[in-house]
């Protein structure tokens, strides 16, 4: 893990650009030290993502927690995947078209979760090498897959919270049978690109023994703020 | 409105009894006053229901609210109705035989719903005029009907926490579409005697432009603690 950059943001949070192997990421960390972690999931592509990300970890970083996100595979400066991209324009066809997508969306999401979770997992092999974190590990961020995946085989992430807002291949709702964490799963009521059905499906088979679906009206990026700070409750719970 | 009895609980909170004309009914007022309002609705029967209701009263008192509750038609001190009593036999013999309970269930809510929304009302009109209780009022309680018909034709009503746990009218969800005011509808994912598809649809149903549903893992009694946190502050939300 290399750091490439730091700089301080809203006064006592230190933001630091990093890469492990060729894998860009950033870590944010509070003033209080040695903090526990939140790994921010999110849907590739660091730098359009940068303004939310940076958004939840100054939100962490006042709870006192460190956050840290890296760059998914075939995303933002990564080199492309060739599949990957004629997956989505296939799934953008469909869509448009109105046709089914569960055979697209699994050849999307799932070479990209055998890839990326071994990343995330080096990930935290790294940050927790680092004297200002602690652990324990959550990890917040969207349903698509890399979330379950490493819930299920991570035993360092001890509590997630989980956005229902994407597409997530129908053999995850197995996987997720053998998530047993704390989980606080957001489902946007409304959002078009998401499954309704499928979220609750998924919600009902984790195995976990603490779970809690929090479903707002509104769409996609409509999540009201009072959700988000029930979601930081969560981690409270868990991570303190 | 006559009150009958008067005790401090927790120190700083004072218990009220009262009837209201022949109805039964108990007030919890803060120290700070004058107080916003919470109705805690319930299934009937103040006795049995009593270290409930004085618990969220206490937590809300906390809060800065006053609590208020009557006793349901039928239930408690109050004269039986035969017809409620041969409904509830009814869906008791249906359920132990899994035969389908949807005419009972109407049987059984509807006329109680017709009685129970009126006073209710008038409970509010005694209750307003008191000068420790400022208003605005909000509805706490279970989906059962009551508080959907006072959350749909009482317009002091601003906000309703409601407990997605007993069985509901199917009519109640066309009812539930008239429905406008923020809600925070708690429904416990396992509840053997709630039906999950029917409070999703319910959910879907209200006609609020906000709403949030949280479901939460465990049986009817198993509201985990911070789930009643969280229903607390939808309260301070829009109550304060």
């Amino acid at each position: 893990m290399h750091f490439t950059s730091e700089r301080l943001i809203d006064g006592d949070v230190v933001e630091r650009r990093f890469t492990l192997g060729d894998i860009p990421g950033i870590l944010w960390t509070p003033a209080s030290r040695p903090a526990p972690l939140i790994l921010l999931g999110h849907p590739g592509g660091l730098d359009t993502m940068y303004p939310r990300l940076a958004g939840r970890a100054r939100r962490s970083a006042a709870d006192g927690f460190a956050s840290a996100t890296i760059e998914l595979p075939g995303s933002g400066d990564r080199p492309p995947s060739p599949d990957a991209q004629a997956a989505r324009a296939d799934l953008r066809s469909a869509l448009a078209h109105g046709e089914p997508v569960g055979e697209i969306v699994d050849r999307l999401v799932l070479p990209l979760v055998e890839q990326a979770a071994p990343e995330w997992q080096s990930a935290i092999d790294a940050l927790l090498a680092l004297l200002e974190i602690s652990g324990p590990v959550g990890y917040s961020g969207g349903l698509v897959g890399v979330g379950i995946r490493l819930a299920r085989v991570e035993p360092r992430i001890v509590a997630a919270g989980l956005f229902a807002g994407s597409f997530v291949p129908r053999s995850m709702v197995e996987e997720a049978r053998e998530v047993t964490i704390p989980l606080h799963v957001l489902l946007q009521w409304d959002d078009k690109g998401n499954d309704r059905q499928l979220a609750l499906d998924l919600f009902d088979a984790f195995g976990s023994a603490e779970k809690t679906l929090q479903a707002n009206l509104g769409g996609h990026t409509g999540v009201p703020p009072h959700a988000g700070e029930d979601a930081a409750r969560f981690f409270c719970r868990h991570l303190r």
